[in-house]
């Protein structure tokens, strides 16, 4: 995350600031806000501004004309409850906006959350960085053999080094040539006065799908919940996770209470199908059941016995 | 708006909070925070919480590192030249959160706007209040002769007068017996022993559409932009418009630049059709043209006409 | 449901309507095309047009070329593993749009469904009918005890009768007051040429929570189950129940597969808490735990215990 | 658009079936349902399914019981009232299903239309096919002076000859090394049995972005005419706006009194700022005005010159 001295001014700046509000404000937040997070080599994740706190959560689903004289216990319950019976509204009322960095494979990911507000640096507008997402050796991985959309293992040393090696030389050479095609230097300026250069739309096409992107980010509390049960889930590819986890920590500074609720409500919890709640009130009830008369599939049956160590 | 003292201190306390904060502040708004903005007979709307300001717009247009060090006349600009391209995204950056209590018809036509986030006050769950709206007789109007869904005039004094008096009447005489048939007192306990009353969720089915609901709502400034545009227009129902006219006000208080763009390019501005533009390139050459021959109809040709000084 | 003889004959004439199509056609659902389903005392619910089928689900997921050659056994695997692991936008790929007569009552938690789109009947534009929902008395029931927005039992003869005379008084006199304040008649005319009345959106105010009001109601599969897990839920209310128990018997004319799933994989499904898991991996263990060191509330223990018979 | 044979087979079979529907149906959008409009040089885009036609707008806007029996005179006023007042929920109640193959570079415009169904190709579970967007040379165009993010004018044949080796090259070599990194073959097993190779989550990461991806995607009536505003126009990129065009054509076989009010009230419209409507004003009653004065910049004042002739 090698910023310029210009971007950590800008950043340092930010931070200086200090107004006076009445609005509901989370200091431990306040401690990190607009600092840059580094992710994966040249990555980042930064938070610019956020709106309500546990209590906003609280606040809204009571309709309430104040902050509230409740118990700290019982707004925790409320939080708990709410959580556990899927009444999704009130965490709409709490935002967060942000300021990430990341590849464009997974950026073509993450915008897939519909529900969020976004604007990206303009490749149409301005000329993309030299900058490429490089995976360490240890995270490159063969496909997997169970899941068919995601990696297993480890690659041996020599191949890794050969795969970063072609990694490497494709997204340069690849972005010299999108310089040539450009045909212009730091100031918009012509190179070669022989040649008019290509617009940036087009140059771009050129370009490999590690090339960093960044972009503001805005979504509600309540639609953040459902991009880290997707995307902090050990299934999600591992460039995109990385961010779902920074996320997750951010998520335990602003809202402790929703963050607790949502581990163990929502991360850690399973969704038990009709046939395997049966298949449990038998194992329960000592009465023995096969998978063949489960109406599970073996899939389905095994996560099941290793869950509940049937 | 008769606010309880226990309503009213929630408020005041609210109000007296003072928290230090890095994030994007409004004076002007900070100001408004929290106090209800009387509206209609019982109705009010209250600031609750605020995310941005027009800097967040510009912020987030320009995917920058700070707040920016740019001259305040090139974010005018800025702002001016987003809200009349039609770019919405940046202004999708900033969010603003109300407390909001209105007559349930007005609510039924509120909700429309489905970009938005509500809580609303559970008549499932709890008893509504005695409060209607009741209009002033000077808003007693007949229906248009030339809107189909408008109104127009006014209505003779003592049809008024009778007029309110059924409203009033009616209103009353079902709000007792939504109690009646509750049969609970404050605390929720039974008031005639014989009885067991029935439940909240279908007691209110009693209650007629004049009577108070409250909200808290929360919306982007984007999508603000599209309620004020349609609710602030002389064409709503007035009952609604004047929430709409007081979120105006509170609008240029939050984003100064961009209320103003707003009036501008949205709320004085006017879409002119295909046609619509033959008609005026005629006229400004010089050219005769009539209804006829225009492609509008004589509606359009009016509008066109009054709004032109043709 | 008293339909005008000019209503059923334009619902007639639509349903001898027959189109050649190369679409994804449902034989089943066909058949009960612009047919109304009785619903309380005068709703209804009807079918207007659909797109797709359980084949539009899986074509989606494979992003395929034809209408596939695989076995149907395959398309119900995919099914059933789209909807347990939460895959939705498949099920977005399928689409139905209904006409619905309801109670505004209902109408007003059911507009709370905001991924869907909409068109009202106009009480601005329009002048409604006579018609409001009278609760038969076996449903009408007290405030339940144990959950805070729900009904218990049910109300005595006595009661019941005198509760249904208020109701219907109050909606029969309110609605003639509405027809006075209009002061015209079914052509728009004046009645009383001394008076001018007042505008449609005004006297509308007047009216009962309990009067009908229509809809075009529009959304696509996977909304459409979300609608249904939290209306055709056991705590959804009554009145708005009947019409989700409807619904799921049109899913299943329309896409039996993903009904089929949706039964296994949510409507009889239950999620379980990071605790939860625990208590029953302990339990199967045969480990002896008790409600106060299992990290669930009492009421979370209960349910539990009565699900899996611990 | 080299379709494979089994491809061919799949459309042809489809294109083959004929149902029997009460269904509003649209004949000349029959004609073309499943046949790839080819765009680009292997792109293409398909008319999966739709729901309504012109017909459905209005039914909606009316809440009517039938087709209706009104004149095809009104229902065009209908449609013009509804399009020219930006009554856009009549518009949601038909949809449009598309297969779409495009650059990816085409896709990251496209997918920012969020309230729209998308189901696209997996690379994390597929190898994509060795095929890149490569620009006729009569597309290449130099950066705009005027426009900040177009193109303009067209690059002398030596260096577009060279920019095409470069872009073909290039796309080649990452796909290569794409496939190498995979290190499978067409049945999915290794190639070099001394590799392992890695997951195709990772080796996607080295493809340029004119390589070509492909997606279901469905969205309604309105939301297609917002895309349709924003991407027919000339300011939008040309390898958008090709697929646009198409669309616009299937639009004006689809529903052509919606297609002929759009481009009436929307693409051929212009929107007016209060200060524009001013200089109209005084320009049409004979009074002088500058720019300096109007509250125009000079290119919104030069925009208006040039539109209206003044």
């Amino acid at each position: 995350m090698p910023l310029t001295d210009d971007e950590l001014g800008h950043i340092a700046q930010a931070r200086e600031g200090s107004q006076s509000t009445r609005r509901a404000t989370v200091a431990a937040l306040e401690e990190v806000l607009f600092e840059p997070f580094p992710l994966l080599d040249h990555g980042f994740l930064r938070v610019i501004d956020y709106m309500g706190d546990d209590g906003a959560v609280v606040q809204a689903a009571r309709v309430s004309y104040g902050r509230g004289t409740r118990k700290v216990s019982e707004d925790r319950n409320l939080i708990r409850y709410l959580m556990s019976h899927y009444h999704s509204t009130p965490f709409e009322m709490a935002s967060i906006k942000l300021h990430v960095k990341l590849p464009i494979f997974v950026a073509r990911q993450w915008i897939r959350h519909r529900t969020a507000s976004v604007n990206e640096y303009s490749a149409r507008y301005s000329v993309l960085d030299r900058e490429f997402y490089m995976p360490d050796a240890e995270h490159l991985a063969a496909q997997s053999a169970t899941n068919r959309q995601g990696r297993h293992g480890r690659v041996g040393p020599s191949e890794a080094a050969k795969i970063l090696e072609l990694l490497r030389e494709d997204a340069d050479r690849n972005y010299d040539h999108y310089l040539w095609m450009l045909n212009e230097n730091a100031d918009g300026n012509q190179v070669d006065q022989e040649r008019t250069g290509i617009a940036r739309e087009l140059a771009r096409m050129n370009l490999t799908l590690n090339s960093y992107t960044q972009w503001y980010w805005k979504t509600d509390l309540h639609n953040l919940l459902n991009f880290l049960r997707l995307r902090a889930d050990s299934h999600a590819q591992y460039e995109i996770r990385v961010y779902a986890e920074v996320l997750l920590n951010i998520l335990k500074l602003w809202v402790p209470e929703t963050y607790s609720a949502f581990i163990e409500y929502r991360l850690n919890s399973v969704s038990l199908s009709s046939s395997a709640i049966g298949v449990l009130r038998k194992k329960i009830a000592g009465v023995d059941i096969t998978q063949v008369d489960s109406g599970l599939s073996s899939r389905e049956w095994n996560d099941l016995v290793s869950r509940f160590g049937l």
